[in-house]
């Protein structure tokens, strides 16, 4: 397969044949199945919307099926608590790939309570935790939804109480980061309450076109481009950028920027978000998943849409 | 400090800023001691040039003394070996970072001897072991020369000997590594004439100026622009630059994407080439190193081009 | 320093020749101070006991002043979990030493939540929630304190509810593994209720007289030679033995073993239960801990003990 | 299975029940294959040789059939090493059990080079290499061949070369073992010389009496009690048992102490040297492995003879 440079071809058309192509292999993968509330979902679902930095729109499929964001939460968070800490966040997480599953508890325990980077599940916890500062959970999953709205210039999303209920009761493993992270001194606030907003932001429902849409500042240096909101600095934008291509697959993140080549973060739910900087915003929602736990079909449409874009950075 | 977008300034000027501005940091960092032939060097040198795909050539400092290349040497030997064997070569090593050092033989044992990725000793040692096939060690060693020749288009760069020598008295960690390669069933050559094809691309020794040239290929999509040359598919100059990008500098990776924003590799002698895909290529020279093996002055020299020049791929 | 076979000396001499050999010892090491009720002990506290198989017993110091038993609680709650399961236990719990520390997560995660061995905090853990049932943690609680005061022939064992609680405010790290043995699904009680019982069992009050004579039937293949009652088969008073020989000290079990050669478990309240196989049970106790956890003057005296009696195994 | 205490049968009897109870599974487990010489052996093979601290031998089977004592070998060099340096040997090996395979390089990466205990690969290079202290392998060899032959007090022991060749063209995971511990400064003669010593000493071929008979003085608190020889102090005799008993059998070390209950050393050509200390000396043989590499049927006899005579330590 060679790629184009370029895209002489019009985005909806490319967009089109993206859809074309992946089509035959829609259902593949296994949905999540260790959160009740998403292991019911039809697993057939595909949705892609490509929003660029001139305001440019082009979608197919359930672009407009709202799914759970999950991880891809991560990213905005990050966002949000770099905006408020600047540069001594960095003293409560690393911005390393860490080579392990995303909710790996090995690599805590060797280094001390510092999770490697903020798009694993010990990283972002730390994240909410810092984002939090012992104020009222509920109080902060406002701010976190109002910032997501804002993204999203959508005041419709919200966060479906089902899956975050879901998520409180299932999720053990995070519990286990989050009292392990408390046992180490990098995590202030109460392991209930941290939890309770990572898991009610992991259940922000959204569908492509608004996921798509709520990243888009990242495509353009940090800035809305459509309402000329500045959402982070420049350099905090690429910054986030190069954590979603070193660490946003966890331990398949160097296979997606080999494949693909764009920064992205996925989702257990089988959203991505894919940033293509100085150009576009992409979201793909399809819920089965790879051994990895990312969209095995997101994950084909966005080789195939990077392809006949020449979007890859490299 | 934040960044311009293109470079309204011209490329030379660019370049002087960069020496300018790292000058005070001469010296810093510790040079290489374990390979006695390197522990000599003066670490005050530094050296950078950059070469675009127009052919434009900016340098200064000492950007033609020639200095040891060592892992650098890994990005060549890949490019020839994906040549040789195409997607076959994947089947002996991965392309993730390995969130370890750079001749760690942890994760060698955990993943049954398939080393994380080519860039790293163990992977780089099984991708010389592939080029090598059982055949004669002397022979390759003249056909990587020979490539790095063509590609630095002068014909005096060439090995080392004193360093190649001191390597092999020295690199009982390698030794370690190729023996566990070859325990895996992964090293399908004598341990002894691996590591001695090893220690001879490590020694290549090359100036600035050659170095960039020769890394001017991965700029250009796999084809030399100066010469029309294919040096490889866009395909695989994309992929290089994405293993490039997230494991070109060991457990340290996260962070150059991050302050930097372009693929490289880094090597114990000092020196590094980054890419700026559909730019130009980079090389910087100076032997003291940072704590994760990289240069450190050359490392603030790259941080601060890429600012000035906004060729971050984020 | 040679060892003598047999003991041609009272016990009671013995005894005293440890006491005065380690006293100019007496207030080494550091006091635990992770649990805050056990912070405050008097580091200069030291008390030992020994109880033979025919029921002669010596003691020196603080022998009466209780203490909390903490880890030496696991062989316990073992004991009670054989007698209930049988070898089904060991599908949920192995018997090897863990090389590791006593409260590392690492191993858990590699081995699938099946912790290497019962005296581990991750195996006592699973050992309570094989205890409980999906019972009342309060009635198990009383079944615990009834059977050790039936071990120690004394009413008056209870626990200390400062520490029960001290530890429930900062149990963290156990929090974390009784969270990972449930999200591995070997924890079928509710993690709190594991976690209540495990904190009471560890805040079990007692002093070294009761410690050494609740410990007896595992120097009389199971059987309370002064009382006539079996406790536990003989195949399985070995077996106890056995795993506190090879896992009862932690990464520093080899070394216990080497120094001392008689199966023991230490707590970090410093005390430690040791056993002379068919011919005594000692309990010694001194606040102050090494850096394995293991109370430092303790295990000097047993050292000094082994020594002046023979009764290495070894 | 209840045990016996004591053993009222007499001991030839015992034996013979050994063999008559394990006899149905000759021929289990399976024959170590990375050994080419190895390989061949048949694996119905078993033998039995107990020999008492009073001179008492009782024997069954292939008892007088030679076999490569491959790893028990370590028991040997150990015994030599600490005579030689005494204490100090612990500055470069501990006595800890590692939980990992006998030939493990991770323990040895995260450690820094000091093996875990002198019965894994990388402990028992680094005490050959503490023998050899730069001298001649080839006098070394003798030197050890010498040792085993006064111990077994019979002077036709003797190393098989073909084993010792073959050993050393298979031997690459040793091979990575001794580069490592070269580079980490923790082997100091020539690497080739340490792993000639090491294939040798691995390839002594003894039978079962004269392995048991070699053993003996570790019964016997240092002393060969048949000839009065002081082969080391009660206290390393001690020592060396307790290492067999937390460390013998690798990463089934634990299980051996739990089933058996005797310090032990097995290896892979299917030999078990068993120590009951003040009682005797056992040796077990059978080519088949379980999984650990120690014999599977050898095992079996062991456990079954400690069951018979109560001679466990516990």
């Amino acid at each position: 397969m060679e790629h184009h440079t370029g895209h002489p071809q019009p985005l909806s058309e490319i967009v089109a044949t993206v859809y074309r192509d992946i089509a035959p292999h829609f259902s593949r993968g296994r949905v999540a199945h260790y959160i009740p509330a998403l292991a019911r979902i039809d697993p057939r679902h595909f949705g892609i919307s490509v929003i660029t930095c001139a305001g440019e729109v082009a979608t197919a499929g359930d672009s407009e099926v709202p799914f759970s964001i999950q991880s891809v939460s991560k990213v905005f968070t990050l966002t949000m608590a770099l905006e408020k800490l600047g540069g001594r966040l960095w003293h409560r997480v690393g911005h390393e790939p860490s080579g392990s599953a995303f909710n790996s508890i090995v690599q805590l325990e060797q280094e001390k309570g510092i999770p490697r980077n903020p798009l694993i599940n010990a990283g972002a916890l730390a994240v909410t935790d810092a984002l939090l500062g012992g104020g009222e959970p509920e109080a902060l999953i406002v701010r976190i939804t109002d910032f997501m709205r804002g993204l999203a210039a959508d005041p419709t999303v919200s966060v479906d109480q089902e899956v975050a209920v879901s998520e409180g009761d299932t999720g053990f493993r995070n519990a286990s980061l989050a009292n392990f992270l408390r046992a180490s001194g990098n995590l202030h606030s109460a392991v209930a309450d941290v939890l309770q907003v990572y898991f009610n932001q992991c259940a922000l429902h959204m569908n492509c076109r608004q996921l798509a849409r709520a990243g888009l500042y990242l495509a353009n240096a940090g800035v809305d481009p459509l309402n000329r909101a500045r959402i982070t600095t420049h350099t905090r934008a690429r910054r986030i950028n190069a954590i979603m291509m070193t660490c946003g697959h966890y331990d398949a993140s160097g296979d997606v920027a080999f494949r693909i080549g764009l920064p992205g973060k996925s989702g257990v739910g089988g959203g991505i978000l894919a940033i293509a900087p100085g150009r576009a915003a992409i979201a793909v929602w399809s819920p089965g998943l790879n051994e990895a736990g990312t969209s095995l079909v997101g994950q084909m449409a966005l080789e195939r849409l990077a392809a006949l874009t020449g979007w890859s950075v490299f």
